[in-house]
């Protein structure tokens, strides 16, 4: 079956014109003014609408065992909370304990995907440890289709690797064209920080980022990047949250070292005071790299703007404040790391973005969707509207207002972090591979039609 | 007429596939593939050919009336020129002295432009002063669709302002919604030193980069980023040539501070050994700022793929060996500056940027074109390929093999920098509003056809 | 006569120990256990006392014309304001407009001071302007005994040099072997902020910072340091109030750059809320730079305990509150600029950096005397204590408690900007060249005692 | 006995003067002028020579296991050519293996050199391990007399610290008010990166640089301050070689973190060509960090001169070139590292430093005496000339002429780096608290006569 949109003001990093859409099987086959449809067509009016290539969020956990819980999304849940808001594709790490199998780990991950996302998905592949046999492994992995790894340079003993591991990963990844995401937090200093603060008698949520400071993470973005010029590997900070780690990846960029920077919608819509919220409230806020001081919002802002960082994600991690986030209600390390915003990343980028003139609609397109599709081998499959790409598109409507609430929410978390938030835009209709997915706000979709995608290397 | 162009492969900054153009009148109306043509149209077979959108040279001279010289080229001669090497749109520079009127020295260059010209031009509005009047001759002179301002720290009494009038001409930017791009270099550093140096004999081209080392530059890019801070304009440093400048432009851009920076072809492919030469042949590549040591290339290639560099330009101004350069001979203070490149800017970047895989193809048209046409109110009518906009587009072939020689460039001007060298890649066809300018690289167009650009400020 | 001090506990930069200070004349001739008084000495017992060499200021204000009127003090004023608070030896900027002869100027300075000063004092001389005949008249004044010059960035018009004066003045000291001191604020943008700000009907005390933020003080900074790299000179940055500065001058240092940087007392103390006390009270702390936020004060402190700042001074210029301060009291720009505090600035560097841990003993000598007359040729005649070296010593009780009132100070002006501060120790006793001018914290010295010090330039 | 040095010139850090010194015992007890000697005293005559403090070398090697075999000098040796380059004080490394017991290592290290000393000396212990039982065998260590810790960020299963480790030991340093001198660089980089050119078949000396490039160091410092930073310990960086690695430190000092730099007398004059000599001949150059491209040395003279670099040390390490650095000679990483320089850094200090003009005299006993006195609690007892200090002395022939050779060197090693350098300057003769030890540039002093020297912790 077709589709046919029609009238709808096409909206990418790089262009800006009213023209029709139409789609045919997965993908986008024509774009002109005054496309006739052939009988059977779908068609939808988008007049007055922008239209958007699909949201990528290119740092989501949906199977997330973690703190001795898992987080609450399934794909079932995630894929459609994620089309609701705009994104199309995920991309989630797989992330097998130090204890697991690399390669088995890569399965499992992938099995909790497969026939159950109503969006198309990919991995990052977590490199948790790296002994004599993760090299053949993360070889058979790169060639099933994964381009990209993740480490954490944090959770030493459950996912944290050293620094012998972390060398080997990324020359490996810079022989193979693999790039290398990497959290960016000095594992040491967090943990003796949090058993002195423990010690200290200091519990409560808004410790956390006491034990955590900016200097912490910037430590981290220097250390890997010292790695990453040495072994030549092409690498990507994730969940960047502040000016010192921002100074830090900047100053290794100026050197020649190829880095790109991820910062999250929390970081530029939050700050530390949601942490210290009394009556335990600010356990909703917890999430690492920490919420920051607001002074980083204006710099982080500037930074998209500027092409100083190149992507907004959300390192969506879902865990229900009842009951999971109040296992830390005496001790704050034990509270779930995340801040649930799959579903509101966009709408957000877009209310606090571009209405309030921060960042214009192409930059919006270029950090949320086409950075990320070229960074990670999605291009132009993704990430762009063009004849021969899929079309995942987001017929998205400026004038819409609306309030964040959990309870019309569809991430299956029992809190939002944004509670009675004004909106500003809402994606309207949004399609799947020529599919449509969302009708006026609603899910309608396939449940099941999300594929795995496989990505190339750097040639 | 109409125009079809078929099964060429579109790049732009954010896409890649392969469709055919149909063109009418001006615009490009259809991308669709497998458009018929209807009878009457001219069609061209791009099989196995990159389609760029048109590229924009931000940074040129045309009409120069300079060091007791002209330059030697005319709209006629260097607007062919820049068809030839794939570049439809010029961004000349209104230059009046500081003895002429403004709003008279924008007319007369106006003047120079219209009727005149195979491609479209634009200006920016070189404030060389700022008088009583001033204010409300530039506020005219936007209204006539100018909307970006030239000025000069450098060439004091010539064409440079003092801080007094840098700080009204920002001031009255920031207010308008101009962009400001700026000659960074501090005048009285460049005077003194050429006085020590021919004081001591020191008489030779080789003299020139001595007389302004990159500090000259990185002073100047500080002084004008500290009133861009304070005065809230947005700016746009031009010709930037060094390590120093770049450090401290991103540091600005790191507080906030508005600023694109542009870096010239020939800072990218020569370096400042050429200037120094014998027997005079230096003088071919004196150029203000001058060629620097060749390791600054591997820093503006960097900043290009990074996005720490927005734009290459040519700041062309052709001047002859044989008597302008040759009033120099005893003293290179005197030597007329200028590399001409205008007609070869695309190309070497082609050859030296992306066949060698320092920047990909993408990256290419957006700091030629994309970015350019954003940057100074283009865009999306110049920049990219889609329905609506002008259908200037350059159909090329990568495959071609050629050799730069003055004996067969376009330019007015009786040598090449780049005599001898290699290139890959040309611009085969190209078309201007819908006509076919060059067709198998020889300018077949009408040399008329270009028309003045209005350009809208920022909303 | 001769002078027998017992059993102090010396301590100079590099040394501490207990000894006897036998002076003859105007030097130190012995420094022994045990000393045995020829009879006339006159013995003072310095058991439990630190003795100190005499502290020296190496920025003050005394005849000053200035926002058309004139600073309070005199040399007889001034001078034993000074030995009260433990200050032996001033340099005065000689200070002429630049509607003035330059080596007049010199003399009128010279004339105001000579016969009239309890203590030593030099000239750092002004270059207000750099004419034909500017250079014979200041090597003139070199030979005479100055060997160091003062340069303004601001008060463009009254003080301030031009670039092109800038270079020579550089490039003269740099052949001499001169010092250059600099005042570092760009004054353009002073100008035109103070233009808006009153325009904006914003005129209070409050507004003077707001007119010169950090960043107008970094931009004076580097552009000097430019130029002294450049020329090669010796610099020396006056009264540096922030970090932003404190970094450009850093920078320039790693590059190899001769600069040396003076903090005052008053921005180790106040902070910039000061001035926005009510009721034109905050006319009391104007002066430029102007005082910070509070967080520059560790940044300063820090600076001076870690080497980085290598002095700390007053520029006291002393206006009085009643009639001059106000001036200004409808138009902040018109309150004459000054915290008066020669006679507190040991005492408040003892009390709030030795006393509360923040420098120790020996780093308060090196920043208030030793470091002083290195950098400017008066070493080791002053700022040691070792036979040979002037007797200007400072018996100081640490023991001793007192509280600033204007009631008590000795500085006239009819204010003091540290009204009721408590303070830990006092300079008991201070003698001049081997005579006791100040004993029991009261003058008892010859008033004319003091000396124009001629200081030779660096070999 | 007592013993008068009579008319030489005095110069320390702060003064400069010609006097007489008596000592007697261990002490100096008076400095005056015309000192009459006692009956039995033994009587220098010092007219035109400089009378310094003793220095004090901050970083030496004595007794040694080293990769495989032993440092060649003993207390024997190393004291008594230290004493004849005008070093009287040592501070070594105690030096225990990870699998040593601390507390039995710094009594091993004790007793290798109690009673074998002919100058004083201290140490730095080494924390190469921190278990259940090291913090109370550290407290006692420093209650017996030691307030510095040493440790590597490199030599990981050696003598190299985790993270855990470091964080530990910087946090007991703190609270006992101990500094802690850290050998920075990172030990995984060098591991691989020496593993991968082995495997490339570069095994020559030369490679030794390439395998631990500036960052590596650069890495080092910006992780050790990090550390500092959080738990606010005072450091000490050893042997800093590079430009890369002094700016982390400055920027860490701008951020208020406590540290201070120490540099070597071989990274002053020497670079990385002399490893690249021919037929093994580089060996004797090798040494980590490695020796550096020349541009480095400038930086680093700056740094001394300029208050950025605290002091000067040697780092020695004596191993014969005959058989001992011939253990590497067909695999780089096995050439014991260390450039024997114990006996020439003052003389190559002065002659390079003081001679050429890059420092002065009083920065000369700064860095090489003074600084290091007060940084690690010797201070005022060595590091001064002044009553009721030690009388350790010497008496220096500014005039003196001479050339380095192995076959006249002391230190117990088959060859000099400098072989055939030109010298100025001598220390003629040196004293040992009131004993003459060197005479006419000839040990004849008591081969027993040094001291352990118990040093204070921060108050």
């Amino acid at each position: 079956m077709s589709l046919l949109i029609k009238n709808g003001e096409i909206i990418t990093a790089d262009s800006r014109y009213i023209a029709d859409i139409y789609c045919e099987g997965d993908t986008v086959t024509r774009i002109d003014r005054n496309i006739e449809a052939p009988p059977g067509t779908e068609v939808i009016d988008a007049t007055g609408k922008y239209i958007f290539p699909g949201f990528i969020d290119p740092h989501v956990h949906i199977y997330l065992p973690f703190m001795g819980t898992y987080a609450k999304d399934t794909y079932e849940t995630a894929s459609q909370a994620a089309l609701l808001g705009g994104t199309t594709t995920l991309i989630e790490m797989a992330c097998p304990a130090r204890s697991d199998d690399t390669l088995e780990g890569f399965h499992t991950w992938l099995a909790q995907a497969e026939g159950r996302s109503a969006c198309d998905f990919t991995f990052h592949m977590g490199v948790t440890k790296f002994e004599d046999q993760t090299e053949a492994q993360l070889r058979e992995i790169v060639a099933a289709g994964i381009s990209s790894f993740k480490i954490f340079l944090a959770y030493k003993g459950a996912f944290g690797i050293d620094d012998t591991e972390l060398y080997r990963t990324l020359k490996l990844a810079a022989e193979l064209g693999v790039i290398v995401t990497a959290h960016c937090e000095n594992e040491t200093l967090v943990t003796e920080r949090c058993k002195e603060l423990l010690a200290a008698g200091l519990t409560d949520p808004g410790q956390h980022h006491e034990s955590r400071p900016p200097i912490v993470e910037a430590e981290g973005v220097h250390h890997l990047l010292t790695f990453a010029e040495l072994t030549g590997a092409e690498t990507y900070i994730v969940h960047l949250s502040c000016k010192e780690a921002l100074a830090n990846a900047i100053a290794a960029r100026q050197r020649g070292v190829k880095v790109s920077v991820e910062t999250l919608i929390q970081y530029l819509v939050l700050d530390k005071t949601y942490a210290e919220l009394p009556d335990f409230e600010g356990a909703k806020y917890v999430m690492s790299p920490p919420l920051r001081d607001k002074t980083n919002q204006d710099i982080l802002w500037n930074g998209l703007r500027d092409g100083l960082i190149q992507s907004v994600a959300t390192d969506h991690a879902p865990f229900d404040f009842a009951d999971q986030k109040h296992m830390g209600e005496n001790d704050f390390t034990k509270i779930p790391n995340g801040i649930p915003s799959l579903e509101e990343r966009i709408h957000l980028l877009y209310t606090h973005g571009v209405k309030s003139g921060r960042i214009d609609l192409h930059t919006m397109v270029a950090i949320a969707s086409t950075n990320i599709a070229k960074l990670f081998g999605l291009f132009p499959r993704k990430g762009c509207i063009q004849p021969g790409a899929d079309a995942d598109l987001v017929i998205f409507d400026p004038n819409h207002s609306g309030t964040i609430s959990a309870k019309t929410q569809h991430m299956n978390v029992d809190y939002s972090a944004f509670e009675g938030w004004p909106l500003h835009g809402r994606s309207d209709t949004v399609t799947v591979r020529g599919q449509v997915a969302v009708k006026n706000g609603k899910f309608v979709g396939n449940p099941t039609r999300g594929e795995f995608l496989k990505r190339p290397t750097r040639s």
